[in-house]
This record gives structure tokens, sequence and C-alpha cells, in this order.
């Protein structure tokens, strides 16, 4: 287990991370496992930290591991210790439920600093699997960000197993979390089942092969990204678009364009089919009628069409459809 | 096995493939397997069909698998039908080796007519897979093109299942490729151990979600390339770059045009790093000197610099590195 310079890769990565970042505090999110305790301890050494311990109270002794994680932190120099008890819910799943509470904790506890998180390269490969088997795009598969205000994550390019030997040349005794062991939970299945049998079968690098990926997209779809928004800013009439200079798009950037347009206009929970069929209103118009779009209005279906060169968005009441798709 | 619809689930995928398509005449690539068999019985009901028969001799009777294969091409309603007999190398694996044998002679035997590959959904997703692996950028996991000339995969949105289904309407007998059991495979392993484990974990639809996944990226990738493409051409001063309007670039396209300029520069096997290093040149431009890139030049090295606002490309003889990094 025990790397040479693994402690030294720990600090290197928080150092580098913290050049950037102009904070004079920060907090860490801690759970006393070995990913955030060697980050913990990184971090306390380069400035004034505040460790947040989450007690999500699901498991027993769940007090007694954040009180320990608390007493780590302080003997580590953290400047302060935090122990937050949240109430987690179900709905969206356990998984899910359980990292709303944690981040809006840590959010209300911050106080306006930072948040280091944990997360490793390892997380990351994990992360990158379960957008894969997502499907809902390349952002899916782009992974954590490095840095998204107020959370950062200094330690993506780090491997797990350097986390653990860090916290061994520290002398410290990480939490082993039982829950990183239970195969109900499909991130557990996936870093004890699935990403050994790809290593095997792929000839191993396989999770540094995810990060630089998910790395590697997520420049592609900021660069889209930022295109569409600056395009759509420049097609807008009123809440219309024109479908015309829309035309000239590249298709990437078109598509991004008409979905955040829609998603501004009241559409959610959008399919590529949908975001398909208005963009033939713009490259492939033969005068065909508006293509409805799911929205959250009560009572009213949502329908983009195109007139006079624009794309516009209307509500019909529900049960009028027949004649709105005559129109 | 037999699925309803299946057949005409081939059927549509080869008729919506063909309306975009102009030849009056085509190739089919069969190697009697089910994938292939299915395609090549919907093509031969629409447009004259060549099918061309690749004999790997590879495998014992492999001429006379290749032999029925001709019979039943010739029997589905094909004008011809050819055995073409290749000597698959060894270098870059023996799946590389048999791949490119395979594309070569087909190249040489379409005469002028597109080819039709049988290539299904569940070869997407492996393909994926594959190249999540490597995690040589968004490119690799783009996957297979739906056309890419003279190569035209219609049925990338069909499961391999409704294949044989198809064949089983049909009341043909597919030819069982013993490879596709033979766990030497990479390929294989990732479609008998990956992709069920990952369905398994994920809870079903992974083999769909990567084939949409690599849908969109190439929608992604394309349009990136095509904007990089158009901006080299913009930025582009004899050999050089300028550096400052380079600067104003996203950075996904910025590193494309720089990728593509290195490239055309000599530049071979370039690794993410270089390409983050001449990029520094443009971003973050503080006086240093030029950056090493690998090239085939035999005892030159080539180096990126800037100077006088310009991006320049230079060679200089080996042994003199020293040199030339201290310029």
């Amino acid at each position: 287990m025990d790397r040479p310079g693994a402690l030294a890769a720990v600090r290197a990565a928080v150092t580098t991370f913290a050049a950037d970042l102009g904070a004079e505090r920060w907090c860490v999110a801690l759970s006393g496992g070995a990913d955030s305790l060697a980050l913990t301890a990184a971090a306390a050494a380069l400035r004034p930290t505040t460790a947040l311990i989450v007690d999500h109270q699901l498991q027993p002794g769940s007090a007694s591991v954040a009180a320990a994680a608390r007493e780590q932190a302080l003997n580590l120099g953290c400047v302060d210790a935090q122990v937050l008890r949240v109430d987690v819910g179900s709905s969206g799943g356990p998984e899910a439920a359980a990292r709303r509470a944690r981040y809006a904790a840590l959010d209300d506890a911050r106080a306006g600093a930072p948040v280091l998180l944990g997360h490793t390269l390892d997380d990351q490969a994990e992360t990158v699997l379960l957008g894969l088997g997502r499907g809902s795009g390349p952002r899916s598969i782009a992974g954590m960000c490095p840095y998204d205000p107020p959370w950062c994550r200094p330690l993506l390019a780090v491997r797990r197993a350097d986390t653990r030997a860090a916290c061994a040349e520290l002398e410290l005794t990480p939490w082993q979390d039982p829950h990183n062991s239970d195969r109900r939970f499909t991130r557990v299945r996936l870093r004890n089942e699935v990403l050994p049998l790809l290593e095997d079968v792929l000839g191993g690098g396989v999770a540094e092969a995810l990060a630089r990926t998910a790395a590697a997209l997520r420049v592609d779809t900021d660069t889209l990204d930022d295109l569409a928004d600056r395009s759509l800013g420049a097609l807008r009439v009123g809440g219309a678009l024109d479908a015309d200079r829309l035309g000239e798009l590249p298709e990437a950037v078109r598509r991004r364009v008409i979905r955040v347009w829609l998603i501004g206009g009241g559409a959610t929970g959008l399919t590529d089919k949908q975001i398909r069929g208005v963009d033939a209103l713009v490259v492939a118009w033969r005068g065909q009628g508006g293509v409805a779009v799911p929205s959250a209005l009560r009572g009213q279906r949502l329908f983009a069409g195109r007139r006079d060169g624009m794309l516009t968005l209307h509500t019909e009441p529900v049960g009028n459809m027949e004649n709105c798709a005559r129109a």
C-alpha cells in the first residue's frame, strides 16, 4: 500500500491548485476516509482550514465517526472543525439523497469560503462510467469539474491508492466506510467489479484513460456551450430566434442554442429527438407544424414553431393538440 | 431469439440509409455472420448488390465458409458475389492486421461503388469502450461513422439480436465465427464479459446509451474540427501561425488548430502534454523556449517556437538539442 512520494503527490496537487485560487482561507469536506483525510492534512499545512464533517446519521455509530474525524482535523492543524448533522431524505435513491443533503449542509456552513473535496482520479473514472450508462450526452461523461465554485477538487489527478499511502506516511488511520463495500450501491460495484474487469480486459491504465477523456471532453463541451451562449444572445429577437442565421451555425452549436432557448422558454426534460425536431424547422424547413416539447406548465402544452423566418414558442391548452398540430 | 419485426427493422434501416445515398449500385461486405447476412438480404432487395466476401485464410476451412457465403449471396439476389483471398500480416496485433487487410481488399474490389458494412449498435458500443480504454480523447469514443465514404454502416442503430432474428425469419443459417468466442480478442471479452456486467450494474440500456453518446460526440467533434480547419486557414501566414489571433480562439478550437498545424509540419504521435506546451506559447507567453515535438524526420528534431508574435516550426539536427532549448 505504501508508495514512495504519495504524500508529496497529494501535497503537490493541493499546492498547485491553491496557486490559482485567491481565497485566504478555505474549508475541507472531511468524511474521515483516506481521500479527505490526506486532503485535510495537505490543506491545513497551506492555509487556515476549517474542516466540515457531515454526519449523515445513516449508520450506527456515525456520531462517533464524525467526532473522531473532528479530532483528527484539529490534530492536523485545522483552525476549526465542525460536525454537520443532516437528515437524508429518500427521493432519487439513497446515493443521490445523501449527496444532496451533504452539499446543502456544506454550502450552509462554509461562510463564503471555497470548499475542498477529496474526489480522486478513481472517483472521476467511476463518474465517467456512470455517465456513460446514462447516455445523456457528452456533458454527462465529462465527469466532475476541478473548480466549480464554491467546490474545489484538487485531487482529481491523484490516485486513491496514493491518498491511502499518504495517510500511512502520516501515521493516520482513516475510517473505512462500510458503504464502500456495499454492493447495493452502483458506484461500489463499478469500483470493485467493473473497473477491475475493464483493467484486465483492456490491459491496464483504464482509470487514467477515463479521467483523461473526461478532462478533454470538459474542454470541448465548455467551448461549445460558450459558443452557443454567445450565438443565442446574437440571434434572439424578443422571445424568438432568427431561423436563417441559426441555420448558418454548425450543428453542435445550433442544437445547443435550440436547447438553451427551449429551456429558457419553460421546457424541461428535453430529449434528443425533440431537439432534432426543432432543428428540422431550421435546416429542413418545408412548412411543417410545431414541435411539442415537454414543460412543467400545468394544463398547457408548449410548442416550438416557425413563422416569418423566426422560431417562436407558444402554449396551447391541453386538449387542443390536434388543432395545433394542423396549424 | 426470434423477435417480431426484426427483419422489418433491418430493412427499414437500410432503406432509410439508401435514401440519402446517391449510388445506383453498391457492394456489401459479407462474412456469412448474422449481421452481414441480414444486411445483404436487405441490400439486395433494394439495389443491384455485389457481395464481397473476404477470406482471411486464418482458420481451417475458411475457403468453404467463403464459398457458402457466396452461394447465400447469390440466392439472396446479389448480382455478383466475389471471394477476396487476403494474406493477413501481424503488425499491430492480429485484430488490427486482419482489419487492415480486409479494408484494403474491399477497397480494391469495390470498383467505385460504396461498400455497406454490417456493424450494429452492439459493435458501436464495443468500439466506444475500446476507445475509452485508450483515453486518446473525445474522437476515440465517438465510435464508427455511419457514412465515411466509401464505407457505409446502415445498421448502427440496429441490435445484433435483431440481425440474428432477421436471419431466422428468412430461414438463413448464419456462420458462427469461432473467433467471436475466443477470449484472446479484446473485443470478444468486452462483448461477453464487460458489457453484460455493465448492463447488470447500471440497470440495462448500456449498449444503447454508449451508441447515443457516440453519436452526440461525433456531432461535437465534427463541429470543433470544422471550426479549427477554418480558423487554421485564416491564421496561417506561410508555415507560421498568428499567435495573437490564435489566442482569441476558444480552448478546444485553439488546441485543434495547433494539433493540425503541427501534424501538417511533420509532427507524429503528439501527446496532450506537447500540445499544451505549444498552447502555452500562445496563452501563457513569457519568452519561454521552443517545445520539442515528435516527428518522423530522421536525424532531425522538430521544434515549435514563438517569434515576433508568430508560432513557427523549425528543425534542429539531433545532438544540438541543448543549443535549441536555450534559444
